[in-house]
């Protein structure tokens, strides 16, 4: 017998993608080769979906978060994903599950924020589900962007890539150890075709070893390109999540990114010459 | 300080509502006007999409049900929304939460349930979210359809109207009550252009009263006309929920339907002309 905390959040991925639906005519991107799918649609036109569950006491703590900051960012980080396939927000849903003795206060102020964030990047919230629990608040954001142009999954890139940031990490890993609200801005319109990228949602060393387990690829990166958010340390831009900041790779010339590294053909993770792993582990 | 459970789901709605976006442009359905959305895309074909969310110890219970049945019946009853909408299933994506101490087998089992189900209907699950929770298993499946025919809200019914069913009622709560696992089977291809249809979620009786909240309307229905299924009581076949079968609208003319009442003016429930509430109350 094992459990979900032995086998991890990638080893678990690897036990349900038999039971998924694969790449192939229509969908582009399909089940465990990205975080997001991708089909195209009968006129040509591409669509992205990505869904992504936020619960209090994983991913947020209304002791001190307010509600309408909880719901921004459930929006934000689900419209990340959509930002790292260049796809314009488009409908989307709201599943919240919420105990009986919440303050309805406090799901209008989840919803509010929701809301705010999704006017802000053009997502029309359409609806949903709600539902009692006996967990706790938890809220699922399921996203449509129209893709502005191919998106590539994980699995296309190849060692020698360049690899960049669309800006500095780190500085949610800060707030979160300070317990201060913030409210993060997905990147959209910084990329540009042939990028494969992917939000750093569970620190870049993972979302390296995400790259890895689907392409196969190793990674070198320099400590010293990494930029680094105002009053963080280097530490927590190599391992802090819920960062709306894009990981991106190409395969070589000039883009508008920080680079920080390339990947490699030996499937090892290095910082500076020297072999690591950490980040999130969902189940850890 | 109001909470969840005083509010009530209905109540909990009217509160969220002016957060969410409404319908016009190419948006067709939107928040609060059904259990599911719709748009035109831009071939001029419907998309039609929904979420919902099953929890252990509120939806299921694995104690008696075998994981697989668990993740059928998830994706089974949110299929029933498509059918609902006469939406041929295209794209899913499953959010699911567990426990780290979760056995990996009991979450395969969901998938493989779920993958069974999705399979049978066309539906392609495209991937989705895995994340660790410290509340009960939680599986939140986000479908798209693509419609045959242009779907109605709820709100286009109207006094006059004749209510029908695709079938008997009751068999889901009678097994529920013998902690018997049931695969139910989702009712596509029953309906024709012009029907107002939802999927029996939360019981005949709770339905027809979110048509009063989003028409105005009433209904008188008459029990003796009501298909229950075999076993079950007449109780559980008017309050029964988890029903994958269509309570449709209609503005008169044959229909391969069950008749069992009509929409009238005097925003009234009643059953054999006795005023009746009833079915579930998920904050209750």
């Amino acid at each position: 017998m094992t459990t979900l905390r032995e086998l991890g959040e990638l080893g678990l991925l690897e036990r349900l993608l038999p039971h998924l639906s694969a790449a192939g005519g229509d969908v582009l991107i399909a089940a465990g080769e990205d975080d997001t799918a991708a089909w195209r649609e009968r006129d040509g036109s591409v669509t992205v979906a990505t869904c992504d569950s936020f619960i209090e006491g994983v991913h947020f703590d209304l002791d001190w978060m307010p509600p309408d900051v909880a719901g921004w960012r459930a929006c934000a980080l689900s419209l990340a994903d959509l930002a790292a396939k260049a796809a314009q927000p488009a409908y989307g849903l709201v599943a919240l599950a919420a105990p009986a003795s919440t303050e309805a206060s406090v799901v209008e102020g989840v919803y509010a924020g929701l809301a705010a964030c999704a006017r802000e990047y053009g997502l029309r919230l359409l609806g949903g589900d709600t539902t009692a629990t006996p967990g706790p608040l938890a809220i699922s954001v399921f996203a449509l962007g129209r893709a502005t142009w191919e998106p590539l999954p994980r699995f296309a890139v190849e060692p020698g890539w360049t690899l960049g940031l669309t800006g500095p990490l780190g500085g949610e890993a800060l707030a979160l150890a300070e317990r201060r609200p913030t409210r993060p801005r997905p990147r959209f319109g910084e990329l540009a075709p042939g990028c494969v990228c992917g939000d750093v949602s569970d620190g870049l060393l993972r979302e390296l070893v995400k790259f890895r387990t689907v392409a196969g690829v190793g990674a070198r990166i320099e400590s010293a390109r990494v930029p680094v958010a105002r009053g963080a340390s280097l530490e927590q831009a190599l391992t802090g999540g819920e960062e709306v900041e894009l990981l991106c790779a190409w395969p070589g010339g000039p883009r508008p990114l920080t680079v920080i590294g390339a990947f490699t053909d030996d499937g090892r993770i290095l910082v500076d010459g020297e072999e690591r792993e950490g980040g999130y582990e969902h189940f850890g």
